[in-house]
């Protein structure tokens, strides 16, 4: 039987893979990535660097598919993600099928963690849905660029015995005041409206990288900064990974 | 001046560890590690296993000091979670004093991640605050049970675009309805009463060992049998390390 590994990778430091990792590459006969266009294939050149520098055999295939197109305004937004699980679905069934010998094994390498808003694990669950093809799925985790932000700022995430909340920028903006430690991610234009500047906020980009860009204080007065520094970051990369923790002031 | 490495190794199985893990476990002088009495002497002995197995040059210092006393049912929380870190820190310091030389490299060994519910953090800033020695920390994230939790049941730990929550046994009771996916940590005696039965459980212990349990279902239905297997399994270890996650009903 085929055997599918969803290989956490961390957030763009080859050396946040893991032991179990690296051993779970070393089984993979082909890798599969989406290729995001131009912009993004830095994300795909790490992924390939992880492959030429951990595996100890050669031959790997790396077997690369443009990644479906995505309504990035949508009028429905779960419609529209459902509308693009199912084409990745079928994508991802096709390379499958097609690179995949009965009993080989694939990897996706994941950025960040399988668990945490990637869609792999879905995608994969809808192609064995459909029947067409059989497969074992293996999860191993890898570093998120909570963690990842966490580390780089040294802080803990939270104050002590408190929660943690993990949310997009999207829900962030839905969601009433922040009143416990909140971790914001994929917040694709980050205004920080309608938000206490009281807060502190630990601010991250491309994390664990040789570009990573830190900046923390008092919302009220790095705001503008943060808006600043990401803009122009995103210009000169062609794209931006970031991610922030607000943390309420003491009570 | 003096480094000390808080280094995240996972939650039991050695291949957590990261490569960045490695780099700084192979950069220290001295591990530094608190005995917290036998029946928890297995995580002691994974940190030793780490060293020894991925430790390049020998010589590496394992220092091991007793824990200090806690009360584990304080009248006042905060207060006894203070005292402790006091004695905690006035322990670090002693410990830092005498055994790493000026230039030297300390670590620590973390369970999980240096950010997620660890206090090692906390208290090398007090060590730092209160004067008497200096040193560098550098902070490497490590697989959490979190993620270790998701990856044995192969789940996202959150539907399509929604938050997710980490917090405590402690908290979960005093907060009100699970609203959102919820993963529930240092819950040293899950009840699970006043939680709504429809609620999706996925529970798991000693995740990533060889002694790793799983169970998942309606709350209402395997609540008893998590009980269950939970009292057996750590009169069995003399300890246990779990978690959960708890998944509202689809709207």
């Amino acid at each position: 039987m085929r055997t599918i590994h969803l290989i956490g990778i961390g957030t763009g430091n080859p050396e946040h893979l893991t032991l179990q990792g690296i051993r779970a590459l070393n089984a993979t006969d082909v890798v599969f990535a989406l290729d995001k266009g131009e912009a993004k294939s830095g994300l795909n050149a790490v992924r390939r660097t992880i492959c030429e520098r951990y595996r100890e055999r050669p031959g790997c295939r790396f077997v690369e598919a443009p990644d479906p197109e995505r309504d990035r305004r949508p009028a429905d937004y779960g419609l529209a993600v459902d509308d693009w699980h199912a084409a990745r679905a079928t994508l991802y069934e096709e390379l499958i099928a097609t690179h995949l010998g009965a009993d080989e094994q694939g990897a996706f390498l994941v950025w960040g963690d399988p668990a945490l808003y990637d869609s792999t694990l879905r995608i994969l669950d809808r192609v064995r849905a459909r029947g067409r093809i059989d497969f074992a799925v293996s999860v191993v985790p890898g570093i998120t660029s909570v963690q990842a932000l966490a580390a780089s700022h040294r802080i803990p995430l939270h104050r002590i015995g408190e929660p943690v909340r993990i949310t997009t920028g999207r829900r962030l903006r839905e969601a009433g005041p922040v009143d416990g430690a909140t971790v914001v991610m994929l917040d694709g234009d980050p205004r920080f409206d309608g938000l206490d500047p009281a807060l502190t906020i630990y601010w991250g980009a491309y994390l664990g990288t040789p570009d990573e860009i830190l900046v923390s204080g008092r919302l009220g007065t790095v705001a503008d900064d943060i808006r600043r520094v990401r803009t122009e970051a995103r210009e000169r990369h062609g794209w931006i990974m970031d991610i922030y923790l607000l943390v309420p002031p003491e009570a």
